[in-house]
């Protein structure tokens, strides 16, 4: 399962996506996630693919805002791997001391209300109804 | 419990915090949920006061991106009033059909990569480690 | 699935359980969340022993105490209907507004540290590792 | 992130709250995380006041039952920090191995519940709907 | 948002994946949830092809355990619309009254101990270390 | 808390419980969880009886299933001891790596379109509602 499988020992189907990962991230690192899903390529390719759509295909949301979308994730959720990566992630492409804080302020108040409108079994504003 | 309280029968301390929600969103509606933890005027408050501060005080991030923070952790906990109310929200501040769709490819992404983290017990690489 | 048991309707094996669930409670009101598990008499059993004995069992917590756990965990993982009932059997062992208040007041609160933990990613004290 | 503000290093804003949680706690000892979240003073003032209000300001609950609920939540959400530093909190408020023992029973049968109650979809009572 | 495109109004992008869905699953039926990730014909495109993937395609796991699995996740998350959705698949795919049981059995056992671990704090044996 | 009751010290209460473990599983192993929450008797025999109940009784779902289901929620939740335990567990039931990589695939794709489902606010199609 931890089995990382180092680019060295990789068959051509996973070296072909660890080389689309170097090419568009512009590194070499490859990071043990994605050396973990190499177990099964199927699940690397399929992953790989679907990150590399929503995090850079031309869009909307530039590349900072949507790593701390995927930060807000991480943290409610609580994985330990995803935060730390994807926060060193969002350093690298221009985050500030000051922007993390404030990312974290808005997760821990998000997560606040959530529960509050739970508890308090809020009805549902007419208007907010889709 | 869900008795929401109106601004006509709401005491002195709760309309103050009424007031406020109204300038600082420049809209006369209160929603409901400030409506029904308005029940708790301590809770009203300090729940307003929070809220105004990391959505409001000026930072690096823009407004509208952090809604879609906001709505990003909603949707991961699945609060159906919070999913609903900070959509309208992004939706009056500037959020694009298109933009939508990218928030959710990003918080379904990270929902998925979050899960295989797990599942495949991955080590912490050393450069991510703090 | 959502057949409901009624007494009437329901087996031996099944009514031995409502009878005992009457009894504790001192109410003749079965629930509906006993009546869809009722489907499966080793469930239901299962459950009722088990929730009987957390909730009424001679300990420490007394059965006020237990029910706002109860809603504690409720809240912070958004079930509807648990929140509904456990509310409504709070209230019915004395709880007061004010009381729930509070009791929400920390939910969310700790629903913010629990995240901010997380994102700041806090290596933890030597003197609470235990 | 996991810079630790101590409070030699601090600035005047951060040593305020670190006055006042050692005044609040009856102790010297600030913990990691009010050194971690120090790096952003408005996360910390604001996260500090709310917590003081929560857990200490005069009400029904009493500070023990505080401390289970707050750890209700975070074994809930799986936080090791908060469950660690609250547990600790909890036995030095009074908390017996007995109690510890009834409130995770409580937990881990509301999870239980929780899950049933939304996999059986569960129809609420009509005397629940609020 | 939840505005359904319906195939008569779908562009020849979005019909290309229900003809898909309607060959794959042998029904002409789409459902909402499908109709409504439309809107985003990426989204649509992308979700469509990991779910046909990881529910169809040849493997060790039959398709009933692959929703068995779809709806253990479901239901410890919440999820109503896929609870729903994926029971009555379910059903379709051969599960009995008492399979569901057991399955909801299971789910309800596994939210238990998973919170029973973190309260706990429990130390990983040496032989699960990976 | 994480105080580990080995046999040697165990009272015959908590004994009674680790003979039927090492019956039931064939082996002399008795894992940190089960000596942690032996701390408690009633706790530990309650437990072990309902895991029992669900992961060996007669039913319809053979052994190997049941640990797949026990590992997709544990996965979902995030609990490192549970993901470790089971996935042990499952190895020795016969799982093998390709499954587990359907496994993994199958859970990961199900936090996806239930997020999906919740931000994109779908209501539910007449056929699935119970």
């Amino acid at each position: 399962m931890t089995k990382l499988i180092e680019y060295e020992q990789a068959s051509d189907e996973v070296r072909v996506v660890y080389d689309d990962i170097r090419a568009t991230r512009k590194t070499d690192y490859i990071n043990n996630f994605w050396k973990a899903i190499a177990n099964h390529p199927p699940t690397l390719r399929r992953t790989w693919e679907t990150l590399k759509e929503v995090m850079t295909s031309p869009g909307e949301l530039d590349p900072l805002m949507r790593e701390l979308i995927y930060i807000a994730v991480s943290v409610t959720n609580g994985c330990e791997y995803c935060i730390a990566s994807h926060t060193a992630g969002a350093y690298a492409k221009g985050m500030s001391d000051v922007m993390f804080a404030e990312l974290m302020g808005i997760i821990a108040t998000a997560n606040t209300t959530n529960r509050l409108a739970n508890g308090y079994q809020i009805p549902l504003d007419e208007q907010f109804k889709t």
